[in-house]
């Protein structure tokens, strides 16, 4: 197993200056990392460097990020926007009412939307939706923790997503957790699952493949190939 | 003074729920407060129910919210969806980089930017830019600091920008303090201050409004005209 290449090596926080991002798109190619995992200001020029190097590491966005509250429409922009700049994946946010209440119907909308949008720009694009599992999880039995984990992915299968994601990792509520992982696999069917949020060593990570997990969003890549405790700054 | 009128009874966090953003609306107009503050995908609602209503708040929505780290294209766009959504006043991040950086040219062109997009869908809008003080003179010495919030004041007061704003809110460096609020009272010359982040009761709004603020974010709001103790949950 090469966790290496499950990797999205994430810089996500507001004040991420573009001499971090450099460095995080050197790691990513030394280490052989999936993505470089940043926000859309970034984008074009992750993008651009990548490409210039010939790297098989790809340029991966957020869209809606953190709280995913703003209009859909909004949304639909900023994936437009995200994928037009040079985006080969994007992980967009989606809206936490929606999918507290759990309507496949209602969130299969949403999420195909954001597809469309963006597989219009570049059909290869990768759509990964980010449920915040935690918050969904959170203050509820198992039996509705479980109702609204796979409504969330019946929607992203029937939407055309690519994965289902756990976290956004600045959610009060928390990042992933096994439970939440093993749930979302156990109803993604046909799609991938990504873990993200707290992942800050090898222990995390591997417990997270066991769990199901094919991509793992962190910060703390380097330290995790390297066996050693991470940060999860993100 | 009325306090009440300074009030932006804000709920901005990803899981509010219709029915607390009904409340919310209910008590800006029982207690007179200036704004209802939302997140993008209740404006269109919000707006709809107070003007039924033919009342005096306004409403208020967030831009490139929390992060401000989006394709400045992006933020553009979210301020011409906002406007024509029925806000009446916006409050956007500013790129965090950019503001630690510090060039007034640069800033006062995205601000620009931003101000332009709103008025041209409507003319009145009252635009504010949140600069994240708290991280703006997180570790660096007093001058630093003074250099940091002065150019942002001088870009949002030639950017046509209607307001400071300290704070999303959602940043870990924290929210609203005296020191900033006076920084950028002494600084924005004919524009206003707002205040936000950790404003939790009476006392608290009146050491902002003591140091120069003309406006305070806060879900607080019906606490600190009951002269109770609020929470910061946004």
């Amino acid at each position: 197993m090469d966790i290496a290449r499950m990797i999205d090596h994430t810089l996500l926080k507001a004040e991420a200056h573009r001499t971090e991002v450099r460095k995080i798109v050197d790691e990513a190619m030394i280490h052989g990392f999936a993505s470089v995992c940043v926000n859309g200001s970034f984008v074009k020029s992750v993008s651009k460097t990548l490409r210039a190097r010939s790297s098989s590491v790809k340029t991966c966005s957020v869209v809606g990020f953190p709280l995913g509250a703003m209009s859909e429409n909004v949304k639909k922009m900023e994936a437009t926007v995200a994928a037009k700049d040079g985006s080969d994946e994007i992980d967009f946010v989606g809206n936490l009412p929606a999918l507290v209440e759990g309507d496949v119907e209602v969130l299969r909308e949403q999420f195909a939307t954001i597809v469309k949008e963006a597989r219009a720009v570049n059909p290869e694009i990768v759509v990964k939706v980010i449920i915040e599992s935690a918050y969904l999880m959170k203050d509820v039995d198992d039996a509705e923790a479980e109702r609204r984990i796979a409504a969330a992915c019946q929607a992203a299968i029937e939407g055309g997503v690519d994965f289902v994601k756990t976290s956004t990792g600045f959610h009060g509520a928390g990042g992933a957790t096994v439970e939440a992982v093993a749930l979302m696999r156990k109803h993604a069917g046909p799609i991938k699952v990504k873990a993200s949020g707290g992942i800050r060593n090898l222990d995390d990570a591997k417990r997270m493949i066991d769990a199901g997990a094919d991509r793992l969003g962190c910060s703390a890549g380097v330290q995790i190939v390297q066996g050693l405790e991470g940060s999860d700054d993100y």
